[in-house]
């Protein structure tokens, strides 16, 4: 997408966008012939609005490309997820609600076991229960070197996230992992010479932590993975003029929103009511809302169809909180597929509805993932979607005479 | 679109093709679940040749975004039209059917009023009248200056088109127009180095038109904008080895068809029906003609569905002339969309149908947005029209063994 040249079409709009993503929305029946999690659910609210809008499949990165859900977010906000690439680490980091900067280097870390020769006997230390997980990483935050400051941030079980800060840090760094037991952990390597400086506050952090966990058994040693600085990305405001707002709960959500320069809301609670009480509550203070449900994703990579059904269910039993609002504009699709019979992500397109007062309807009375294909968007790349929203917020002047 | 990878695989042929564009063809239902325009109208004609063709939807930019004639011609000629830009003054040069040659630099000109003080007071000169217009541009083509020729043409009310011819001018020049009344008009400056002599050459004329316009209020001032050359682009005849005729009544369309090697034929009269007479007479002389509808986007702009509809009709029923020429490849689509209930140009898709003897044809007996968006064409770059068209014409081999 040359954004260069649609930034010279913005123009100023009193128009308002709700962009709401279900996660891994796309799915597959339970056998041939059957209805999808999405074409199960009944959705009376979705195939009403379905009937007045143009519906269509998305593709995060191409036909047949399974996404995570890093680049499967910077599709759908428009940004081409081959280009503008989110580091693991970087990711890692997001997900924890780390407020990442621009010179952060992130990475994904991992405690582990080794035996007396310092060799690897389990990559992922008996996978340590959260709490002492927690622990532990107090007491890594308690390595201090001159020249930088560490972060570090417990996930899940034996996973942390770990951040280096200083001027000038380069992230081409070798993972410490070696992928296997038997071995010892490497050491990280600088793969260019702006990272050198990187790759020694690394090593150092690392040593320091070896002897901080010498009798920590079964989670005696770190490794650490997946060393990426935040890509840099134009911001919503700057390419479109939007005073975006993202309502979501997972940290790897919101720091994609923050990313694109979307002001991330405080949602209080965890439920998706809550979220759409977020959304009521600041509808006045910004003109585009990013809404993301995570739990058809959770379902859907845990193989449960009839969970990913009802959270679908109650998405739509939502919708009438969203419909009242009156958006002029409103974005219903996912990032990704996630079919509870593969138990994974998938490269299978996404439903998508666009509904505005200037949208064409297609007149197809139910939003599925077969009804989509029929639509008029057709299969188009996710990082489409926004133009079209864009468009039908009369937010796109006309080019050329 | 790779115009080296075609150019070498066409081939000659002795068939003939005919692009029949409807300005602004496709359009909006008045009313959610209502019909478009083109739905609307009773078009046996064109349903019984959607039968045996290829439907789609075109985009003449790229998803959500609205064109002007120009660029969407373009589009559909086959050109990019972000990579070949038709700058505004160059347009409007060609809209009043100035042959506007490869070293001209256009510009839009205004009539204005001007106070004592030379400060606008009103940037439109009280939309004087046409015929009064032409008796002033008659006193602007008085200017004489060394070196240079000008040459100025009334458009409408306010509106000329002026054209710089010399040697070596560049087009970066800015506008003269301050885009508000109680400030003075500007001064034409260079953009780069190359556009220095214009700028002076501008100006030149600028100062005499103020002389000889001092008396002539409201009309007592001139502005300039949009100044720019033709960008070359690769011609018919070069690219695709077509003998091609234009058939259009309006400059603009006369224009850009120019520009892309089209001959422009001489219509006798201003009715579709004349339009079609002169099809008729030519019809031995090129393989290839264009023809143009203007009617369709005035109506549409102007609000007028059911002007819209008519004009549609009247198309309709001049398609048995047509047909009886038997063409091998019928085009028929738009350049954009024109809904009459935005009142103007829009990002919608444009119905598109190609027919030809070897095209597989959907089976869908209607034309229309929707009948298009179930085509077998899906949604498509407009820019893709002309290779399925010169492919069903015979006039492209082969790519490899």
């Amino acid at each position: 997408m040359d954004f260069k040249f649609l930034q010279e079409l913005i123009v100023p709009a009193k128009t308002k966008i709700v962009l709401l993503i279900m996660d891994g929305l796309g799915g597959l029946p339970l056998e041939p012939g059957g209805k999808t999690e999405l074409e199960t659910a009944c959705t009376p609210n979705l195939d009403a609005l379905a009937a007045k809008s143009a519906l269509g499949l998305t593709q995060p990165a191409g036909p047949g490309i399974t996404v995570g859900s890093g680049p499967g977010h910077l599709a759908i906000f428009g940004y081409d997820p081959i280009e503008y690439e989110i580091g693991r680490g970087a990711l890692e980091a997001l997900g924890v609600d780390f407020e990442l900067g621009p010179a952060d280097v992130a990475a994904r870390g991992n405690f582990c076991s080794v035996d007396e020769n310092s060799v690897i006997t389990d990559r992922r230390a008996s996978r340590i229960p959260s709490d002492l997980s927690c622990e532990l990483v107090k007491l890594l935050n308690t390595i201090k070197l001159d020249g930088v400051e560490f972060f570090v941030k417990p996930v899940k079980e034996h996973r942390f996230a770990f951040v280096m800060r200083a001027p000038g840090l380069g992230d081409a760094l070798s993972d410490t992992d070696p992928l296997k037991v038997g071995a010892a952990t490497l050491p990280v390597r600088a793969l260019d010479c702006e990272s050198e400086k990187a790759a020694q506050y690394a090593n150092q952090f690392i040593e320091q932590a070896r002897c901080l966990l010498r009798d920590k058994h079964p989670a005696n040693m770190i490794t650490l993975r997946g060393f990426a600085k935040l890509p840099h990305i134009p911001t919503y405001p700057e390419l479109f003029g939007l005073h975006a707002a993202a309502v979501a709960i997972n940290g790897m959500y919101r720091g994609v929103a923050r990313l694109a320069g979307m002001e991330v809301l405080d949602v209080w609670g965890d439920t998706l009511a809550d979220e759409f009480s977020t959304l009521e509550k600041c509808w006045n203070d910004f003109d585009f809302f990013y809404m993301h449900v995570k739990k058809t994703d959770t379902c859907g990579e845990a193989g449960d169809f009839m969970g990913k059904v009802r959270v679908i269910e109650e998405v739509d039993s939502l919708m009438p909180r969203l419909l009242a609002l009156n958006p002029d504009v409103i974005v219903v699709g996912g990032d990704h597929s996630s079919p509870a019979v593969l138990k994974s992500h998938s490269w299978h397109p996404v439903p998508l509805l666009i509904y505005g007062k200037y949208v064409r309807p297609d007149g197809i009375c139910e939003f599925g993932e077969h009804a989509c294909s029929r639509g008029s968007l057709g299969v188009l790349p996710a990082t489409h979607v926004i133009r079209i929203a864009l468009a039908n917020a009369g937010r796109i002047t006309k080019y050329g005479a």
